[in-house]
């Protein structure tokens, strides 16, 4: 097991991941329409794991099955406007989903366990986004067995259903079969949204067999359950009342998404308005955003004729694979540098038509695609420098990329690069900690904000901006090539786990909420347990499971 | 340095460390008291190391020098009421604090270094503490460098001011010097506290020289500086204004914190009304409070005079002792059963009279003494099970120690054991997230909380607890001792780190403020780090540091 551990570490940085998949090519994962009603049904294929040397047994899932997850709620979002409720469930029998594979689990690197956790992470928490901006709602309907991260993804639904058919439980066994945490939102949700008690809570965590109905419904782990007979329909009632609620069209024609325009070559990642270039030798990767080269569409018949090709959507859907390609297959890149080209103009104009057509489906949805592809950049573990320079068009939408920053050096000069803010930076992009980047920076303090919504629309030069408190540095022309480059070089002598560690903190100053609480709380304590011989040593209990040996534990407390 | 490691590793586990003293034997602060002000300076004897193996040059500490602290400012609370503010400051020249010792940290086992951190947070946490509930307001005198935990004990207090020397700095010079992080308080307070905007709170973190004044107050990391002619004016004016905000009594006869009454023997910690039973063989300690045995006191003047006898206070300091010498002492003990033996009735006459005279100076001090020590609980990384048992006593304010545990369990015979809820319950004791463990309990939801509250007062069964949601599990006398042993015996055999994440993440269900955000998002990071290779690896940076030769890092940002 030694040998094959290390032959996937090596494995794990020679393959290159990749996120963009289509239902025709779905392995794992079937995605069926019935008017209001879509149903995702999960039925595992075994030999379907995205790495070699784990059999993907009892609907268990690797990333390749979450990154088909992902994929399908997007086309649920985009090419089925009228679909207002999704039902979760299985397509194999007595089993809903058994969790991760821990076989995948025990063969990972520790940078691998913890990029795979915050896929996952980001994917159930798009649920919970869409549910709560978009009106579409999720009903988990576990036709069986819901164990570990099968009841995780579950409690990320809004409603949680479960076949009493005196066997079928939910549990989170991960504690006492594998000595790691229900770490992918489990226990956070537990507490905070389904406000289970927590010595209850305590004891579900420790059960290896977990709780059936109908006791599970008694401690609030789930919201209903039927007999074997009734639950397909007793699930599609309740599915159906939960379309009832949504604000998705009745009548509306989908958007395809079509596949990227994407180029993957020597030097980084490249797409129409994106371009991800990488510096193997200063491990520095520069993103840069390009505004519309052309002039978009300002009524709704024209944008969703325009469909994936809309400057917005295709910047969003470029920018979330971009970081998602860059963060999983270039571990060592450990600095980005966020830039912007092109017309400040035209992206304002862009967030005008989103701000007035708000209310049509297709544009909300393209903001959801755009809010949850900023929130990837705040828990991306990476320094992120804004380099306001230029040419540059940090304006509105794309200004938001700078306020997810850590830092932002901006040009000062005559003639020099500008600012511009627009509505978009004071809501609808909130983070996970459901705040605007803005009023974060700001820690909600009304002085600054309101100087800063004075300033909407109006072009602002360094001096402005740095009066306003929206840039780190402005050196002038003199400074500005030596203050960059000696930054981005002190940056990289740094310990990458401390720079870690302290981003989490200072990115997440202005609250938590449970979103935040998983990616903070919940994923820090994980991914210590991931790196303690309790777990990951020879005798760890995740390594020993299913060999037939029992964990070897240091029983010191810390 | 490896040798040395070893060493003192197993100099951890063999020497007890103890955590009373008394200001007669300290050996690195000095305590003086002139009418409202306090002053204690921070003078540490670079021999005074608590292990061997290392110097405390420049006043950096050790838990040693933490442990001084935490009693000073004890003694004040008590012993100095007439004392409103409290400068905390530094007898040596030109430095005020260099942090807590890097070769100390370099020596230290895992489980020392997360004990000495949670030690540390505890005593600052307290500094906000007495703050915010008895009008004791801390300034830090930063009369020369101050750095890292140095500033980030200047940080816990209510005001910083800065000697402007032109070289006196204040810096968190973690990450760029050692790899980890600011993690006892620092990162977390630079926003949740100070509102430092997060870019400049990312420079400041990775300048090793430190900012000083008066950019410092610029960027908000001080309140206030002065130039050495001028600064112990200007520090004494301060407290002086901050004394008079504080509601402490102008006169007042202080009471003694008289020594603990204790034996330790090969059984566990004996107190006058605590007691500790440690079982090694199945790594679990019974953690037994006695109910007053002596009618106490309702008046203020008899309550003054018994003084660290009186109950409330006694059982506090016991308690608080117990906890951490259990804590520390007894790493490999991951189970603590929590009993009560006594007059139910003799706790709730003390609750009445806590509740009576809370505007009484020593008896604010003494809820302050157990608000603080039920508070280490929720922190303690130990599985807590309450047995509420024949002979028991959870009532009021004891009944806290049940709605810390993790478990409840309730012997369910007739005649048999009861449990009273008083006022005390249902705010006094705010954990640090500011919500009462019952509040938490329930989610603050109003329905089961008004139930509790019309229970108050009235001794209920274990049926009746039950019903109010305040047992976990109570077994009739023929189960009784079986549930209990499998429980017991089932704790013990999970890995003790999967439990303490497992712990941490349900006990804080209910929201995060800074406090517990230190425990949470900050710690879990900071223990990640400690141990990773980046930091503690043969190369790692806390490794290397003094050495002369450079940290060498896996650059992979996970």
């Amino acid at each position: 097991m030694a040998q094959a551990a290390v032959s996937l570490q090596s494995e794990n940085s020679r393959v290159r991941v990749d996120f963009q998949t289509h239902p025709e090519r779905y392995r794992h994962w079937t995605l069926s329409v019935d008017g209001p009603i879509a149903t995702l049904k999960m039925n595992v294929d075994e030999d379907g794991g995205l790495r070699p040397g784990y059999k993907l047994k009892l609907n268990s899932y690797d990333l390749g099955v979450d990154i088909e997850l992902h994929d399908a709620v997007q086309r649920i979002r985009f090419e089925h406007p009228q679909v207002r409720s999704v039902v979760l469930t299985s397509g194999k029998d007595r089993i809903f989903c058994s969790g991760a594979n821990i076989f995948m689990l025990g063969l990972s690197s520790h940078a691998w366990k913890v990029n795979f956790c915050k896929f996952t992470n980001e994917t159930r928490n798009g649920l919970e986004d869409s549910s709560r901006h978009s009106g579409l709602k999720f009903l988990a309907a576990c036709n069986g067995t819901t164990a570990g991260g099968g009841y995780e993804v579950a409690l990320a639904c809004d409603e949680i259903y479960l076949v009493d058919d005196r066997s079928a439980a939910v549990s989170l066994p991960e504690v006492p079969l594998l000595g790691v945490l229900p770490g992918t939102g489990g226990l956070t949700r537990l507490t905070d949204k389904r406000k289970v008690r927590r010595d209850q809570a305590d004891l579900f965590c420790t059960l290896v067999e977990g709780v059936r109905a109908p006791r599970a419904k008694e401690w609030r782990l789930i919201d209903g359950h039927a007999k074997p007979q009734q639950f397909a329909a007793a699930v599609h009632k309740r599915a159906t009342e939960l379309a009832a609620t949504s604000v998705r069209p009745a009548k509306a024609v989908g958007v395809n998404l079509t596949p990227l325009e994407r180029v993957i070559d020597d030097t980084g990642y490249h797409y129409s308005t994106v371009d991800a270039t990488v510096d193997a030798t200063t491990r520095t990767a520069t993103l840069t955003v390009h505004a519309p080269r052309t002039p978009q569409p300002t009524e709704a018949q024209a944008i969703h004729a325009l469909g994936a090709k809309w400057w917005p959507l295709a910047m969003a859907r470029e920018l979330d694979d971009a970081i998602l390609m860059l963060r999983t297959n270039e571990l060592d890149v450990g600095t980005w540098v966020l830039k912007t080209r092109g017309d400040a103009a035209a992206i304002l104009d862009c967030d005008a038509t989103i701000q007035a057509l708000r209310d049509d489906w297709f544009v909300r949805e393209t903001l959801g695609m755009l809010r949850r592809t900023l929130a990837r950049l705040d828990v991306t573990s990476r320094s992120l420098f804004a380099v306001v320079d230029a040419g540059s068009c940090f304006a509105g939408t794309l200004f938001e990329l700078a306020l997810a920053a850590d830092r932002i050096y901006m040009l000062d000069a005559q003639g020099g690069p500008q600012i511009v803010l627009s509505e978009m930076n004071f809501g609808p992009y909130e983070t996970v900690a459901r705040v605007s980047r803005l009023a974060a920076r700001f820690y909600a303090e009304e002085g600054p904000i309101a100087l800063c919504r004075a300033a909407v629309g109006q072009p602002m030069s360094a001096g402005e901006a740095d009066r306003l408190g929206l840039v780190t540095s402005r050196p002038d022309e003199l400074d500005w090539e030596d203050e960059l480059r000696i930054a981005l070089e002190e940056r990289r002598t740094l310990s990458p786990d401390a720079l870690t560690g302290m981003e989490a903190s200072l990115r997440f100053g202005s609250g938590e909420t449970l979103a935040s609480r998983v990616f903070g709380r919940l994923s820090a304590w994980q991914n210590w347990i991931f790196i303690r011989p309790n777990a990951v040593g020879e005798a760890g209990a995740l390594k020993v499971f299913g060999t037939g040996n029992k964990a070897k534990f240091n029983w010191e407390r810390v």
